[in-house]
């Protein structure tokens, strides 16, 4: 049987505190003990080290609570690929804001059934920040999430975390082509900018090269404010490759039709 | 009579509360009330608004209390440029950062005298964070901060905003090169990569095209951090222009070499 979707939800947001419970600790103090001989290699290892173990601490939690259920993760695998409802995670988004100390990655909790994702968590532990979705609503803390209206593209802002992921063909030709199209332009994100997106300050953020667990945990949250995340040829973006999502369908609509010459082209995964 | 240092930063530490009361209200929370109409030029015109409410209330305060001091800011101009003591304001570095919703803007607020900047404050009102520089130390809160060693660029963690900021030519090129050498490299940041940079999680920041009130503020925190903040010809770089701060002198000696004949070109202020 299913659980009810609150059950689901109350879970989800114990998954959330645990791994906050793990990485909090390491962001910034654990780094400084060691700091005098840390280099970029021990940052790197304690980023890590972090998403490891935050992501073994969900697992536990699942399996002993869910044990009928998958889990797929960055970090550990696909756990019961045949079950009808699978928890997809990725304890830091954003290695490179955690690294620099920058306050801008995030927990991705995401729990998907055949069709799709269900329900997602963006978890910012730093500043506190929880950004929940479930496809009809999203939330972050009590206040309730909406996409803003932008009706074109130079009224947009569309926001991007590294154009290192576009390769040098078709892709970035097509990338380059919306970003001198669009009003205000940023670099830098993860999934901050998703979630900034939801929250009515972004209207678009248009990525290539994502991980299954990179997208998922953000579709039910950007749905449920009001946007759209597709793939650059419009099709489904769970299984993540070139994303794109926005605030408005018309934005949407409009940056698709420069992108969509470039759909599929360049990607690795 | 010049007043004694602790009085002046405590006279700081009231001009970071005032800006913050200013700006605090209008990031996130005003640009939603209207969110519906929204878009990125209005959105550009409240941070405006923003900017130049918390100049104003910072000046207010100056002139009330040292009215025999200079001001000079990016919004009001230049008062009084014959004092000895001058304070030097951005309310708000990181124009996109606000306008987006991240959390990585910053107010910066200088004392300098004829010769540099005495004291800095770079304070973000959203996160709590406000870090303070005499040049002598730094401090986040009650932490001490310390830069962190760095002996070879293979690895720094190099940091810079955006890279149109160096043009096309022979300055954007010798970034380039810097670049390509570093080992882990990240875009965005604005003041607050300074910031991390003092706390001991970025080695480098590289940038051009900066005016003296983006670059003061943070030269005292730096420093008193243990770090060293440069021209990309090594002169002082309090007049802005292309700055290279730097967690550890060896790498600052080590960039300097890839970026000083590109110094000077590629400038526009």
């Amino acid at each position: 049987m299913t659980p009810a979707p609150n059950e689901l939800l109350d879970f989800a947001h114990r998954l959330a505190d645990v791994a906050g419970a793990t990485t909090r600790p390491l962001f910034r103090t654990a780094l400084e003990v060691t700091r005098k001989r840390l280099d970029v290699v021990d940052a790197i290892a304690i980023v890590t080290e972090a998403d490891h173990a935050a992501e073994a601490a969900m697992r536990a939690l699942i399996r002993a609570r869910y044990p009928e259920h998958g889990i797929l993760g960055e970090e550990q695998g696909h756990e019961n690929p045949e079950a009808e409802l699978t928890w997809v995670l990725d304890p830091i988004d954003g290695t490179k804001a955690f690294v620099t100390g920058f306050p801008t990655w995030g927990t991705l909790i995401a729990l998907r059934d055949w069709h799709s994702p269900i329900l997602g968590i963006m978890d910012q532990p730093f500043t506190g920040e929880r950004f929940v979705g479930t496809g009809e609503a999203a939330f972050l803390g009590d206040r309730r999430l909406a996409t803003r209206a932008c009706e074109r593209l130079g009224a947009a802002v569309l926001s991007t975390t590294a154009l290192d992921m576009f390769g040098a063909g078709a892709a970035r030709a097509a990338f380059d082509a919306l970003w001198a199209r669009c009003g205000l332009r940023r670099l830098g994100g993860d999934c901050y900018a998703y979630a900034m997106l939801a929250h009515g300050f972004i209207d678009l953020v248009v990525e290539a090269d994502l991980a299954p667990w990179d997208i998922q945990a953000l579709i039910p949250i950007i749905e449920g404010a009001g946007g759209v995340v597709t793939t650059w040829d419009g099709g489904p973006a769970d299984a993540g490759g070139q994303v794109i999502a926005a605030g408005d369908a018309r934005a949407h609509a409009a940056a698709l039709k420069i992108l969509a010459s470039a759909a599929g082209q360049g990607e690795t995964r």
